[in-house]
């Protein structure tokens, strides 16, 4: 079943409620489609019966995502399922619209009152209403999916379930992430069908490490601007929606960073090389004598390991996660307060009593996890602390689909960054440069493509990463 | 709080999931409505916590709802809101649209997509589309409302909140009730104030008995036809929709024989008064000698009571309802599937050993609840036990908005019905005839008319009751 | 499954939550009971998977009870297992031991210690203690009851499982019921088999009204003092425990005026029977000049009707219920904390608008609930409400079980009660007679006992019941 | 608040349900104790509102615990609390008794009816019992622990309240670990106050890891049948209770090598370094000429940077976490069956392909673990997978309180064992040796022991650990 954004990391979800649905078809008739969404974990929502009314089915859509606003946003939950002259479809959006008001706007002018706030509804009502309108007869859903994307550049992947096909569809400057994989045939998961080209389906995913977990193999990116039109047993490229004259693509490179799950595979590398890389790049940016190099676990393990190779320091471990915190109800006393995060970690002290600590991390947001761990190695006796941040300062609003802290709550724009070693109580503190950032991610790629034939489509155009919330430099105007 | 519908009988009912939803708006924006709704009775959808989320307010607009079809139809939930250009609107609808496919076809056609299979988001869609469409400054929802009307003749009575205004619209043939009640100010309560005009608010409901209970007193009806617009401290009348020319009003007959509850007020008397009225009526039409006359607990009372008076009998209890009854998780053998219907009544056994007894229901569905009361009754000691219906067979399908069974299933379109007292195990069995039910709803109201001056504009119009599932004769002709 | 105490009404009880058990035995071996218990309501505390679990099984004892201080009591909910040297026994206890805190107070001596403060934890260790203890071998269990007997006069119904075999035990004074039923073979059930002396396995329940919904029949009482063996094919008395001395029996009499579903049979007599005798008499001892007799519904109709019939008027309903009322959330302002009553009933005004109305009550505890109903009638159009309580002033505290509230929250040892009419806003107030009651409830056993044969058992020893609620006369010395 | 075992590894729990319970006292009156217990996982049993109830209280004791057998087992979550003549105490107990069986039957005999299958009730009863009996005005509480202790050897850690005290006992053997912490004022956080002998209370632990969560520091080990009698502000050695004659303590070695929390300190030293040492004994005794070192996430780790130290290898990831795994509701077909471990871990591996790799994990069980894992990674590109295992097979039953697999199920048992690597799909496979086990834990202690003075109580007796379940070799002679 092609699934969108089943895995989402969750650090800069601010108290969200996480909502999620599945609409499944059976592949003959577009009114028979089957829904189930609910508000709250995956795992909540759907039970066994639940899922088991989605069958029979030969094709479906899924959606997750975080609502930020409590629990009478069901009806924001998706996929979205309209019914239109020619048949009901669904509609799956991972990104976010960067002229939404503009296009609301124009639909409600034209009589189309709007249930939602949702850009997926939105999405839907535009497939369904782009004039010209064809007669009852017969509708030409790519034409309606291109003349869409005329309407808006980004961010959207986007997946489009009618009748029996499955349009897969990524913005023309790639912003969001979109894959394909393979079902592989039972008789082949011992290795041996590697070649077969046969397949018992496809499944479409923001993230490439979903397909393990369900029995599938990585296929191929949608590439930007691409619409795929997937059938039972066929993927085809109906056309690729080519962005603005010398407008460089500009895939989110804060995937890279933070929000994908490291064995994930975006533009031909594994997320987890390109972090280790990002802490090669430190190391070489920002060195420090100490005796050993440790991480916050475990999201900065890969960029902690090229640290310290990349530095000939012993990786050590001075944290260990205590897997069994959850909501703490009450706090009697300044004392629990005040050690918030000894509630997250244990502490290893034996393993750097006396020693010269640099701790890698991959992002510092707020500042607020940070310093309370120095603290706690302090005080548990290690002589020195030096923090090395795997990413550049966030310093710019997302208006792609990112959930990212209001500028005033960002350290980065904050006077205490002036003095930020102080402020978090560190012997020093450093972040890894843009550039550095930008070649530890571009490095490989530049040189497949380099090594690529000049037919080579997955390098069409002029390479790019979105760094807005790091640069403030955004891929398109914005509109309001 | 106006509120459509709060009660609502549940006989017909099939299984069905209950919904409810409440949207209230501060009265000054119309972008500030807060809406709460969710599957499951009332008491599992609103919370404390949910309700206060929907305050500060001075308007909202409520409803509850039968979905039948499950949990996945959330969506399906009423009131129904969208923004249009002009703002947000919401709308709570009771009834059933008897043209809606012909309007649905209308609407997409136009490139509106159709996110449910509701009615409610159909008038909604309805209002926010209906050309000609003002410019961006103004928008005439009265014109709007008027040329809804004029689309579909029937059934629905309406709350359309918007800003600070809500509209109760019933269609102009009144099918489904609708009426006003008045916030009685507190310092009134102990009776000194009646005479007093003024008033803390206004509410709207589908039935007069909800007022009481949130200390509220009994209004008027909103007539067939009308458009009432109210205000925090005002209700007026905007306009009337004359039904077409020669055709009688046509409130459903059956919110009187089962639905509404006894103490709520239509057309000018008192629920509990007519089914008194049928009873009597069915001593007149079907009198039997017997030595006491009794009622299946308990909507058929006041006809018991009514035959009683009129025969001279005894009045009786020989059932107790058995208000402990739950789920029945398994029936481990024959014995209990035979006995269901002792599990939810007890038997008074010494008030009628060697008697004749005289059973009113008030109305015979399919058959099946009636018959195991019979041979409870007979093997407890009764001599005889004759069956008195105070209203006649159902035949036909209702599609203004009743859960009626299907054709096949209703007892009256079924052979056995030839030989009724026999198939259900009864000395005899009499239902009451279709006139004497309109004469039992309609004498005093016609009473009420010939007494009443010229001027009142609440007999305005034919008088007449909608009889369809008794006599297939339905008020509009029906498109498809 | 023989049951104890299915069936409750819930006036006493004072905001209380529900717990639940059932105990099942394969009837082979005693270690091997299965468990089912939970606080709630039956119908959460058993799902069809629980019950599925004390599958297969020959016999089984349930229980349910009120507890009155929360969640952590679940150690509390009956039936109570413990292991003996001689197998597992489940007891389960409806009755309160008047002389409990001496008889833990011997138990603790003796080094058990005691892990709930339930009378059935207590009658269980007394079980499994009781000395001379036998050798590991053999266990006298009857010898064990009657030694428990005893030591504790009331009171207690009692259902004893242990291996094969259930003991029935009621307290000498017979205090709480206890009876009897009989499962029908399934081709029994159309009457003809009635003589037939076969069954299908027998069934023990506090009152008769729940043989009927499990395809029971009623057998008979168990007799105060009786211990009845139970097994699967056969009901046998091992021995009547009798009384002291000259003491009559005690039966609770507030099971006739309250507690008891009138369906039920204790004595030989139905309980509707006597409250509609209560009715008759009461209005013997205080009629009323009035234009129709009403009650609130709907546990005093039956004495409304004695009531009425006795004073030849007219029976009319003035109160409908409101089975739509849920748990109050908020109360945003004083009307609604005026009219709670007002969501409890909707008012059937055409029925008594200028008429003087007599409402009969089947108790008045603390006042506070026939005083709005009162205002309520009057504001509806009364012209005089009268108020009969078909029983006596409760004055006093029991300890035999049943939840009265404190001696100072009864409105009959408060100040208001002397001038009861005028505190509650009647036009007069009169309770029934204890003389009256006791009559109503002894007259027609005395009768029977005349006719009987000498030989009947049912009828040894002196007819008396307890009525120290209204009397501060209890049946035995209370030992603290 | 002294607690017991809030922490637990989950390996060897064979699909269980989680229990736990608090029980406070404000110290004052024995009567006062508030409970609060329930199935499921602390975050579901422990609710804000009730924690508020067991407040206020100067002390309590808690406990959590793993049953093996459902629902209605409620009776047997501790603490255990019972009612004795001299009050009430509360008993919570990690361990599991040698000669449960012979004390139950002793009680039974002695007229005390069991009510769960606990050892904890056990305990509890046999504390209220144990004669001979004082009279009722006191009772030596220290006495029925000795007494308590001499009737069964092993294995316990203890909590006993009473009034305001707690007895923290340990068995002779030192079977289970138990520790005492220090609550930190608040103002010596930041570590100024490391000398300050003040505290603001004491609690107790089975592992010292929960201390740093909760404000305190870990102050000692409570020594094998030492009891332990703590008041708010005191902690008293009572008494040292020895075990026989020559035998040597035996504290479970499985803790260090499986069940404590890395951070955890036992006897005097970090378990992290004791499990980084078995790594460093296992690349001695059993190294392997290869590419890379790495481990199944995440418990293995420090073993597993300990063997690559060892061995000169690189550590390096091959396998990332889901964190997002849940139920698995349906498997509709052979490939989900196939790949159920693919659904635990995503393969990083660009990381390994082509690559020679050891992996360490830290116990083979049943074995169906490690294969499928072996598997992925060959099919993900490993060119040999080694494995090693830092601890020696399991072959035995415990009877001290670990729940491991019968016999049967040990792979260590099966005839497969005999050829494990071709069994489980490795190109080598070897385990630790016990010896080398037992060294790297005891190796440290008996150093520390040399050079401590003769005075040091924490030495006395012979050193030891159970190593049971790897040898056969059970500390007590069993009984049944």
């Amino acid at each position: 079943m092609p699934n969108i954004r089943f895995m989402h990391s969750d650090a800069f979800i601010r108290g969200g409620q996480e909502s999620a649905g599945i609409v499944t078809s059976d592949g003959e008739s577009s009114q028979a489609f089957k829904v189930h969404k609910g508000m709250g974990l995956i795992n909540h929502v759907f039970s066994a019966d639940s899922l088991k009314k989605l069958y029979p089915s030969n094709l479906g859509i899924g959606h997750t995502r975080y609502s930020t606003s409590g629990i009478s946003e069901l009806q924001n939950c998706q996929p979205f399922v309209v019914e239109t002259l020619h048949g009901k479809i669904a509609v799956a959006h991972n990104g976010e619209l960067t002229n939404a008001a503009q296009l609301r706007r124009k639909l409600m002018r034209h009589g189309v009152g709007l249930s939602t706030s949702s850009d997926s509804e939105l999405i839907t009502q535009l497939l369904a209403f782009t004039p010209p309108l064809e007669n009852d007869d017969t509708a030409d859903w790519v034409a309606r999916i291109k003349n869409l994307m005329k309407e808006t550049p980004t961010s959207y992947s986007l997946l489009i379930m009618h009748k029996d096909i499955i349009y897969a569809v990524r913005d023309p400057y790639g912003n969001r992430p979109l894959c394909i994989g393979r079902l592989i045939p039972v008789g082949d998961m011992n290795g041996k069908g590697k070649d077969n080209t046969e397949t018992e389906g496809w499944v479409v995913s923001s993230e490439s490490c979903s397909f393990l977990s369900i029995g599938a193999e990585y296929y191929r990116e949608v590439l930007p601007g691409e619409i795929v039109k997937i059938s039972r047993h066929d993927v085809q490229t109906l056309d690729v929606v080519r962005r603005s004259e010398g407008d460089p693509s500009a895939f989110c490179i804060f995937e890279y960073v933070y929000f994908a799950r490291p064995d994930s595979i975006f533009e031909g590398q594994m997320v987890y090389s390109v972090r280790k890389r990002c802490g090669q790049q430190l190391a070489i940016e920002a060195p420090v004598e100490a005796d050993l190099v440790s991480t916050v676990p475990e999201s900065a393990t890969p960029a902690a390991l090229g640290y310290a190779q990349k530095c000939g320091l012993p990786y050590v471990e001075v944290l260990c996660k205590n897997r069994y915190v959850g909501r703490t109800f009450i706090q009697p006393n300044m004392r629990l307060r005040q050690l918030g995060v000894a509630k997250k970690f244990g502490v290893l002290s034996d393993n750097f009593k006396g020693k010269r600590v640099v701790i890698i991390d991959d992002s510092i947001v707020r500042g607020n996890t940070i310093s309370p761990i120095i603290k706690l190695l302090r005080e548990s006796g290690a002589k020195e602390v030096h923090i090395r941040v795997a990413s550049p300062p966030i310093k710019f609003p997302c208006y792609m689909g990112i959930n990212i802290p209001t500028k005033e709550e960002l350290i980065a724009n904050r006077p205490e960054f002036h003095d930020l070693a102080n402020y978090i109580g560190a012997d020093s503190v450093v972040y890894l440069s843009v550039e550095g950032l930008v070649s530890s991610v571009q490095e490989s790629i530049k040189a497949r493509r380099d090594n690529s034939p000049k037919t080579d489509k997955s390098f069409i155009g002029k390479l790019g990463h979105c760094t807005a919330c790091l640069t403030g430099d955004y891929p398109v105007e914005l509109e309001w």
